[in-house]
């Protein structure tokens, strides 16, 4: 029967007859880790109380297009450790972060040197890469899918009313010497929603809801394990304070002004213009979990 | 920036400016609790997706009538850890346990002896008890509200069709001893709601859904600290199986089979009937919590 003492074990042997092996290994070290948070902080029941309220107005504000649970394991940070804790950066490979919410739409394939920035004003950029694997070997053909946000600092989805879908979303097809090249404007960073349940949090506790400016780019390829990450701009606001600690200092980089005519007519760019370089290293597929 | 071996430190160092030190305890270490736990099990992103699923849809089902988070905290044990922690036993004080979801509307007042079955069959059963406080001194004029299952399992609140609501319930008042008594018929096992979330969950962890045959007894007089508990049926089953941990050894007890036919009389009892009897012991208001 229940005692305080042993409440932990006691829940975790009711998990004892789980058929799944991996589903009672799960459950076991939720019960034994939920059990220790209520006891190391002296949880009271009007705390409890308040927490089950949270919760539940969490749920309830989930629909089709908002994930407030998401929304809560990221700016926890356990978004994030599981991105990292499955996607160990291996041989060199280029570090992975978080997916995010706004991958909603499939993004327009595009030609090389194709802009994505279909009607957004901003600084004009060139976004120059390449895709080897972690042998060094060129990854032709790889496909870049790139979504970014605009220069007030929303994604084309949040802007149904007034900007066409597919706005600052392209999938590039690398050359044969794994080289890819497009043209947009610099992103700007901007706030994760917070008229929900995870604002208030983020309210309650003096956090600021902003996120680095970054360039989300997921690259795939037969043979190849598929990569998440973000290119961030170096020198954007909340860099150090990304709400939803997605930043890894790897994946900041320069983006250079850059003054130079020649270049600027040869991708069709504005002069004086912004210019990043992104070279990205895959792992081969079914690669083992490496660590750390 | 964030790395895996200080993700918990980075999430936790966000919440430094919080303004309610003990908001920030509490949130540290939810934070170091979940990420040692995503750590201690290498939770999967198929694994982690599964869980915003599984609590994006317990939100859900969450409306006036239904509280499927309080469900779940039910059967992980934690509501019964929080109510222990806050209402340790102290100086022969009666243990507590959870006050379930069912105390939904305000029982009936009723005097000393009334039955509270107004329509339930079942085995009739008499009800004794007193209340002292841990000093022995009676709680002359203690309030003792009751509410429980009928004989198939459900309270009035589950079958609004067919049975009047503040059926099996009664509020009373302690005579000027501190003692009550009350008809009823004895209570039966019964499944906690199964078609929701927490439902699946028992049935993927071959759980069993039921709790022990119980009374719900909550105590409460000027001076002295509310307790809420319950009478638990000795020889029901799932006593050492109870589907939300609630059983505590001391709150078993015998309902005697009794053939007694002056005692029938006086109770107005049938001959023979169930007998059980319940000393309570309440402590003074304002008591500080003990240690186990």
């Amino acid at each position: 029967m229940f005692d305080e003492e042993h409440s932990a074990d006691a829940v975790a042997a009711s998990f004892a007859a789980t058929p799944d092996p991996r589903l009672r290994e799960i459950l076991t070290a939720l019960v034994r880790h939920a059990h220790a948070f209520v006891k190391d902080v002296g949880l009271t029941g009007e705390e409890w109380a308040a927490g089950i309220r949270f919760l539940t107005e969490t749920g309830q504000h989930c629909d089709a297009t908002r994930q407030e649970f998401i929304l809560l394991s990221d700016v926890l940070g356990v978004s994030m450790l599981v991105e990292t804790i499955g996607n160990r950066s291996v041989g060199g490979s280029t570090e992975s972060t978080v997916e995010g919410p706004f991958h909603l739409v499939a993004s327009p394939p595009r030609a090389l040197g194709e802009s994505i920035a279909v009607v957004a004003d901003g600084e004009p950029c060139l976004v120059t890469g390449s895709v080897v694997d972690t042998g060094g070997r060129p990854v032709a053909g790889a496909r870049i899918d790139v979504w970014q946000a605009d220069a007030d600092g929303f994604y084309d989805v949040q802007r149904p009313q007034t900007v066409p879908q597919q706005n600052l979303r392209g999938l590039f097809t690398a050359d044969g010497d794994g080289r890819f090249w497009f043209r947009t404007i610099v992103p700007r960073f901007y706030p994760i929603p917070t008229d929900g349940p995870v604002g208030e949090l983020l309210g309650a506790t003096a956090r600021h809801p902003y996120r680095a400016a970054h360039i989300h780019v997921e690259v795939s390829a037969p043979g190849v394990r598929t990569l998440t990450t973000h290119l961030f701009v170096d020198g954007s606001p909340y860099l150090d304070s990304d709400a939803v600690f997605g930043v890894k200092e790897s994946l900041v980089r320069v983006f250079e002004t850059t003054d130079d005519i020649a270049l600027a007519e040869r991708y069709q760019m504005p002069n004086p213009f912004r210019r990043v370089d992104f070279p990205i290293v895959v792992r081969p597929e079914g690669s083992s979990v490496g660590s750390g």
